[in-house]
C-alpha cells in the first residue's frame, strides 16, 4: 500500500497513531529512586491517610476552641498547660475545658484538642499558666488526619509522567514499587555510503555521521532509549538485513540519511516488504522534512527520515516525538509551555498548502519586545539548528509572514 | 553575620550568587554519548571545514552554469556526460565547457563544475548526451566546503549546555571528547524527629520523608546530582556532624525539614558556625517558604528549606534552582518558554510587599482560553503540588489578582 501523494503533517501523523496499538506496552517495576520521569502504568490508590494523625502548622499551644471563643488582648481567657507534645512519639495526654499543650509545628494533636493557638497569641502567666489574647475557630492551625490525602484516594492516574512532587507523594503514602510502562527502544539505521563515524580519519567525499548523535539526544529527551544499530551502505540487502536486526531489537525504528530519491524508494520498499500495514505515507508537505516516509510493520512505527539536520529535526518533532510519547505509555498530556511570543524581523514567504517550520534566533530589545530573526541556509547545515533558539511553524493555510507580525517560537 | 530581617527574593538570591565564586568549577572530559545537556567547559574551534567538500543538494548532474545560460524547454543547450559520482568515493573526473557528470544528493562536485542542474529540469537525449532545459546561477544547488562550518571558526561556546543538535554539530567536525564542567553535587539532609523513610511502618506521630523525594527530581531537573545523607535527628551535635559529612562531599548543601523556629534557629547556626561568609539572609518576604535560610561556608552554598511541600517546591525555585545552574558553570542562558497565559478563575488577595507564589491548575474553555484555577489548602499539604500545572507569582509590589486577570503560569 504505498502512497506517494505528498499529505498533511496531521494526516501523516493521524495515520500512523490510529492504527498503533497501545494496549499491550511492556511494564516494569520501578522503586521510588527511579521513578522520576516514568510512565504510571497503573491508577495509584492511597493505602493510608496523610498524614495520618492530626498535626499543628505552627508552634503553640493545642487548645480547645470554645475555650477561646471571645478571648481578644483587653479580655484575655485562661488555660492551665498540661504539658509538651514531642515530636515523632505518640502523645497520651488528653486535655479537657481549660487545658492546653505545647506543640511544636507538625507535632501531634492530643486527644480532645481542636486549633492549635500561636506562640505570639499567647502570654505566660506562670509556669502551667497562659493567658489566651485571640480567639480560634475550631480547626484552627490545625491539618486533619486525612487532610492531605485519604485512605482509597485516587492519587495518581495510570498514563502519567511522574514529575518531582507526584514522586515525593508515593513517598508519602509509602508506596516504594511501583508499575510503570517500559521506556520505547528507538533504533537508529544510518544510512549513506558517504557516512563515517566521527572519530575516522575523513576521505575526500566522506562526511561524518552528524544525525544520530543529534537523533540520540532528541529521543533521550522525548523518553526512549536509544539503540544506534551502526552505520549501514545503501544497499537493499544491507538495509534490510539491518531493518530486521532493529524490528527484533527495538519498539520503533529510525532510518536516517539517504538522501537522494533511489535511496529514498528503496526505504520505503523495505518498510513496505517486511509486514503489515507498511508504508502509510511516503512524502509530508511539511518544509523541510518532505522525503519523510512513515509506516508500521507489526505494530512497529519505522520512518525512513530525510538526510538533512534540519529536515530530521523537523520530522522529529512533528512525527517521531508523539509517537514515542505513545509507545511510552503517556496519555495524560500537560498542560505545558513551550512558546514564547515574538516580533519576525524581517517577511517570510511561505507556499500554500505546505507547512513551513523555519529556524529562528531569538532577541530581546530595549522595550522588552522579543524579535525573532529568521536563520538562512540550507536545511543541510546543522549550524541552522546551532544558532537557532527555536521554530516558527507558518501553517500551510498561511502565505507566509509580515515584517513585524507576531509569531509563537517553539524554543528548544 | 545573622541577619534576621526578611529580604525580598531578589535580593536573597543576589547574596548567594554574588559572593560564589565560580571561576573554579572541575572539569571533566566526556564522550559524544554523554555529552547531551552537559555544560561545555570550553570554547570548541572547529578544526576543519565542513562538509569539507563542495555537495550537491539535489539528484542531478554537475555542470559549468555558463553552459546553461539562456536554455529553457524552448531554447535548451546540450551537454555530454562524461561519467558518474559515486556516493562516498573522491571522484577524479574534470569537467569542462559542455560537459556534465551525473552526481546524487550530497555527492561530490567534479573539478570545473560550478552548480548542479536537477534531473527533472534535463531531458536524455541518448546513452551520453542531455538537453538542458534550465538555466542555473552559479553555485546552484551546491553547498560549498566550508559553508557549514569554516576551520577554525568558534561553534559552541563555553557555559552553554549542549542541546542535541550541539552534539550533532560536535560529531560533524569529529570532536568526539569535550571538557564539560562537572555536574555540582548536592547534598540532602532531612531533619525531623518524626520523619521516617517511605518504606518504614509508621507510628503514631510519624511522617514519611516526602521532601527529599521531590528534591532528588528538582534537583536533577536542575542539572546536579544527587546526594542523600539520610534522615537525621533534630539535635545540634547530629545535625552539625551531618552538615560537616555534606560540606566534605558536595557542592551545595540543602538541610529540609525542621519546621519548628528553635529548629530553623539551630540550622542557621550551624551554617553560620560552619565557616564565612556563613548565613546571608535568614527569612524571605516570599509565602510559600518564609523560613528560609540562606548562606555559604567556604564557597558552598548552604540552604536550610522550610518543611512544607510546597514551600520547598517555591524556595527551590526560586532560590536552589539558580545557584545549581550557576554551580554547573551555565553563563550561557537560552531563550526558554516557561509559562503560558491563562485567565485567573477567582479573586486572590495578597499582601504587599511579599511576593505570593499560588498554585493553579489548568483548564481550556471551548473558545481556547485557559483558565488558573487556584488550589486552596496549606502549603503543608504534598497534594496541593500534585493536583497544580504550575505556579502563578504574584509580585510584592501587587495587591492581588481580580478575577479574569490575565496571569502567567510558570508550568512544571
Amino acid at each position: 500500500m504505498l502512497d506517494k501523494a505528498y499529505i498533511q503533517a496531521k494526516e501523516g501523523l493521524l495515520r500512523i497513531l490510529s492504527q498503533l496499538d497501545t494496549t499491550t506496552i511492556p511494564i516494569e517495576t520501578t522503586s521510588l529512586e527511579d521513578a522520576y520521569e516514568r510512565v504510571l502504568a497503573e491508577n495509584i490508590y492511597s493505602p493510608e491517610d496523610l498524614p495520618g494523625f492530626r498535626r499543628s502548622t505552627v508552634d503553640g499551644y493545642a487548645v480547645v476552641a470554645e475555650d477561646t471563643f471571645g478571648a481578644s488582648e483587653t479580655s484575655p481567657r485562661y488555660l492551665t498547660i498540661k504539658g509538651d507534645i514531642v515530636m515523632g512519639v505518640p502523645t497520651d495526654i488528653t486535655i479537657g475545658r481549660g487545658e492546653c499543650v505545647r506543640v511544636p509545628t507538625g507535632g501531634m494533636l492530643p486527644e480532645g484538642s481542636d486549633a492549635v493557638l500561636m506562640f505570639e497569641h499567647a502570654q505566660v502567666v506562670s509556669e502551667d499558666m497562659i493567658e489566651v489574647c485571640r480567639a480560634l475557630a475550631v480547626n484552627e492551625n490545625v491539618v486533619q488526619a486525612d487532610e492531605d490525602i485519604k485512605r482509597g484516594e485516587l492519587v495518581l492516574t495510570k498514563g502519567m509522567k511522574l514529575r518531582p512532587q507526584d514522586v515525593g507523594a508515593l513517598a508519602g503514602i509509602g508506596i516504594t514499587r511501583i508499575q510503570v510502562f517500559k521506556r520505547p527502544v528507538v533504533s537508529i539505521i544510518s544510512t549513506g555510503d558517504e557516512i563515517v563515524p566521527p572519530d575516522s580519519p575523513l576521505k575526500p567525499g566522506q562526511v561524518r555521521d552528524i544525525n544520530s548523535y543529534s537523533l540520540d539526544g532528541l529521543i533521550r529527551q522525548a523518553g526512549g532509549v536509544t539503540l544506534k544499530l551502526g552505520i549501514f551502505k545503501d544497499d537493499y540487502g544491507t538495509l534490510k538485513g539491518a531493518f530486521h536486526r532493529a524490528m527484533e531489537s527495538s519498539d520503533l525504528i529510525l532510518l536516517s540519511g539517504g538522501t537522494s530519491a533511489g535511496i529514498k524508494d528503496m526505504t520505503a520498499r523495505i518498510i513496505d516488504e517486511a509486514g503489515r500495514p507498511g508504508v502509510l505515507f511516503h512524502g509530508v508537505s511539511v518544509k523541510p522534512g518532505k522525503p519523510l516516509i512513515g509506516g508500521i510493520v507489526g505494530n512497529k512505527p519505522a520512518f525512513g527520515l530525510p538526510g538533512h539536520p534540519a529536515a530530521i529535526f523537523v520530522s522529529f518533532e512533528t512525527f517521531v516525538r508523539p509517537v514515542i510519547e505513545r509507545l511510552s505509555g503517556l496519555t495524560k498530556e500537560r498542560f505545558k509551555a513551550q512558546t514564547l511570543k515574538a516580533k519576525i524581523s524581517k517577511a517570510v514567504a511561505s507556499q500554500a498548502g505546505r507547512e513551513d517550520h523555519i529556524r529562528v534566533s531569538l532577541s530581546r530589545l530595549q522595550d522588552g519586545t522579543l524579535m525573532a530573526e529568521r536563520i538562512f541556509g540550507k536545511s543541510g547545515l546543522i549550524t541552522t539548528l546551532v544558532r537557532a533558539d527555536g521554530v516558527v511553524i507558518i501553517p500551510s493555510e498561511k502565505l507566509g509572514l509580515d515584517a513585524g507580525e507576531e509569531v509563537h517560537v517553539k524554543t528548544f
